[in-house]
């Protein structure tokens, strides 16, 4: 193709001297040059097509057409920092606002989801006066100083890995592999009066409250999706020490949970955080973010008498193609899309579940699910070489799909929101067919299949919403809030 | 003009609803609603002209049409991150790399400014386990957590404003007002010295040099231009302290200081930091930003075990845009253009300086220049409030312009690089007018006319590199760095 410039060669050399080396690359033994895409669809320099899964950045499509003319044509008028007054920049904040419950109304703009969460850590700690912060087990908030202090998925890769004392690590809420499972009677309580128990810890030592932060869905912690009603006790305690609840929706908002715009919605209506940040697939791959918080947290935030400026936030070339995403997902109904295809993505990946021992848990919510393959399905042993085995042996096979979480062992799907049932199809059967033969010369069926069939035995299945039979008890909402959380009381039910 | 969407009352009122109110609108009390930009003059939406003196981001001209086609064929074909290889990513980096001393040889791509100097604050951290930064009085280094720890410009500005432990401030090398002066007989090295005594201190508590980072040039701190060997020096006494140098080249970078590509080299050929950050006009506008630094620095980070990736950061879109930039630089010799039109305004504003007792210094490298206005020349009383009055009577006349510096009172220049001699015409021929009611409205013109007098008759003037008498003493650099090194040698004779 004529749009690449050197041989890979030559560009793998270039990158070796002058990118730093601490940017992993992808299959980093044979990594892929890309030089075209097209919806979920990427091309490399033969012109051979890859099965995007995992892009979630490029939301609305890749280089959907309806973006690229809105930011062009954009660049072309004027592209200049906010100290001047301009439409796109209200007329984008109105229309996000419009997408969050009211009292969320008043948006910073900033470039990216790291410098989101920072000023979100800015906002709280004026709010009060309070600095401590409350952070998930596992979580990724972002690349700046002060979110590797709140991301336990990075600090414990530091081998000198030093705390800080004002930030506490509250336990996963995670049914699966978490402290407490799919059989405990009340795991949203369980797990949020573990967040009460540090906030009381901390009050011991002097310590003041400042927020509790947390993905809406755990991504980079293995897709994670947190039991309905967890956020609203946490967000109680947490308010009752004088903090505020952050919800971060860098990976999962904009409509990919498919029943709703924003993930933390899946927890019910009443539950409305005081801060939402937002970041990857707001502009398809145009640097940009937002901070959505109420009037009183902004108004505090500028009684400290510093002003917050932002050189590229909010640029009229930014908002135009945040406007162009909010268009396209509405005209093309990809909220609805992630709903639909990622139902039946999850189905056929339960299907998988039954058929392959290694598939210990589906669980997912519209276009982000995740795939836990484990050894044994008792003791949950991460089968984290077999996911990587996967993941390459997809990529022979042009479909790109990773793994994520604590043990690397999560095939997480987080692909463009216009992916059809016929690529989940595609990836599936490919899937089916890696796992038979990962199965088959490891002998791990046979053993494993009792652990299965114990592990069936003490579930029941629950329906949905529509009366049929699910293929798990995780949290997959397809309906309302409301429905999310009566299907949920089902699965703790059924599952106890 | 069509491009306007609603009228601009509703625009200010939706802005006051729905964005966060820390961010200061440009003449808040009438502010101004631009629609269109070209070149350096932006449009408001009765398509009226302002000639922009300002923006500094838009450096090769606002809304320059081969970056506008570079971003928008890139959009069109593919916008991805680094983990996949691409050519434009290894295309940047090198052509970015070859304007810079070798041994800067490693990128990190990052979203803003402030996303480069935090990393690069977590470069010198890790480098040697050291922990603390020495910054300039007035510094402004960035918006995020870390960086408002080393901006006194921000810091200072807070209620409660608690210096973090390890960081050390250390005067600025203003040679106009700040500690040692233009009479003194080698500023560079008591400023140096100065550092050198903060090392000191530091180490008897305990504490260990990360680095030292200053702008090449300060610009929120008024302007200021380090004496020249001041930057040798003190790297010198930091990386005997194992630290490093950072250069912060966010403002003054990409050829704005006309004799140099990087305001650093001011300083000559025998200085070289160890990391340098880039920003604001990296990218004419579009969001993105870099880190240089050597193999060693990149190898030493890598060691920590913790992956750096950035979502946005390095993207074939960014990279198309920067490239483009770089071109038009060189296609349209803008660096040249800076150094002539630069030239021509700094004497202008001399000029202004000899008929105006409100103008106590100009100082300026290309088109990087400052005007600082004092009410009496001997005292340096800052007259803030007529800096102020000169910002907004040129805005009445449709030219904008700035004011900055600790005191707010140094009118600032650093328009985009197109800026012609009949634009500095203009805007001096406006601030003379301008300088000319207020001085008469204030009768400050008489009683400081005798200041001014003392003050001329303690200096000689120098000439320049071609023989022609300078009209100022300050650091104003047209030649190589040697040139300019001993322009400064030469002016602190002859002010001394």
């Amino acid at each position: 193709m004529s749009v690449e410039k050197m041989d890979k060669k030559k560009t793998l050399d270039l990158r070796k001297k002058h990118i730093g080396p601490s940017c992993k690359i992808f299959f980093s033994h044979d990594p892929i040059k890309i030089v075209q895409a097209k919806g979920q669809y990427m091309y490399d320099e033969n012109g051979q097509r890859y099965l995007d899964c995992i892009n979630n950045v490029a939301h609305v499509g890749h280089s959907h057409p309806d973006v690229v003319k809105a930011g062009a044509q954009q660049m072309e008028l004027l592209n200049t920092n906010s100290r001047f007054l301009h439409d796109n920049l209200v007329l984008y904040a109105q229309r996000l606002q419009a997408t969050l419950p009211n009292k969320l109304s008043v948006c910073y703009f900033v470039n990216s989801g790291s410098e989101a969460n920072d000023l979100a850590l800015r906002l709280v700690r004026q709010y009060r006066g309070h600095k401590d912060i409350i952070t998930l087990e596992n979580a990724y908030h972002g690349h700046v100083s002060s979110l590797i202090d709140i991301s336990p998925y990075k600090f414990h890769q530091l081998s000198d890995a030093e705390q800080n004392q004002s930030v506490h690590v509250a336990p996963s809420p995670d049914v699966y592999r978490g402290k407490y499972r799919a059989n405990h009677p009340d795991p949203a309580t369980a797990y949020a009066d573990d967040v009460k128990g540090i906030i009381d810890k901390a009050h011991e030592k002097g310590g003041k409250i400042a927020a509790f932060i947390a993905e809406s869905l755990q991504s980079c912690g293995g897709q994670v999706i947190p039991p309905v009603g967890y956020f609203q006790q946490v967000a109680k305690h947490v308010r009752k020490a004088g903090g505020l609840f952050i919800a971060d929706e860098v990976q999962v908002g904009f409509g990919r949970v498919g029943s709703k715009f924003w993930a933390f919605q899946l927890q019910g209506e009443d539950f409305v955080p005081d801060i939402v940040t937002m970041g990857k697939p707001i502009g398809n791959g145009h640097p940009m973010s937002c901070v959505v918080t109420t009037k009183e947290v902004a108004e505090a935030f500028m009684t400290s008498g510093m002003e917050y400026f932002n050189t590229f936030g909010g640029n009229p070339v930014s908002c135009a193609i945040g406007l162009a995403v909010l268009d396209v997902i509405e005209k093309e109904d990809l909220q609805g899309n992630a709903l639909r295809v990622g139902g039946y993505l999850t189905n056929l990946l339960e299907k998988q579940k039954e058929k392959h021992a290694l598939v210990g848990d589906i669980r997912g919510c519209g276009l982000f699910v995740g795939m836990e393959l484990v050894r044994d399905r008792l003791k949950l042993t991460p089968a984290t070489a077999e996911a990587q085995e996967v993941i390459y042996k997809l990529k022979e096979q042009h479909i790109l799909l990773s793994a994520d979480g604590p043990h690397r062992n999560v095939l997480k799907f987080k692909p463009p929101m216009c992916f059809s049932t016929e690529d989940a199809d595609l990836v599936v059967e490919k899937i089916d067919h890696i796992l038979t033969e990962i199965e088959a010369a490891l002998g791990l069926k046979s053993s494993n299949l009792l652990s299965v069939e114990n592990d069936s035995g003490k579930r029941k299945l629950p329906t949905d919403e529509n009366g049929h039979q699910s293929q798990n008890g995780s949290v997959h909402s397809r309906g309302s809030g409301q429905r999310a959380h009566e299907q949920t009381k089902q699965s703790k039910r059924l599952r106890s």
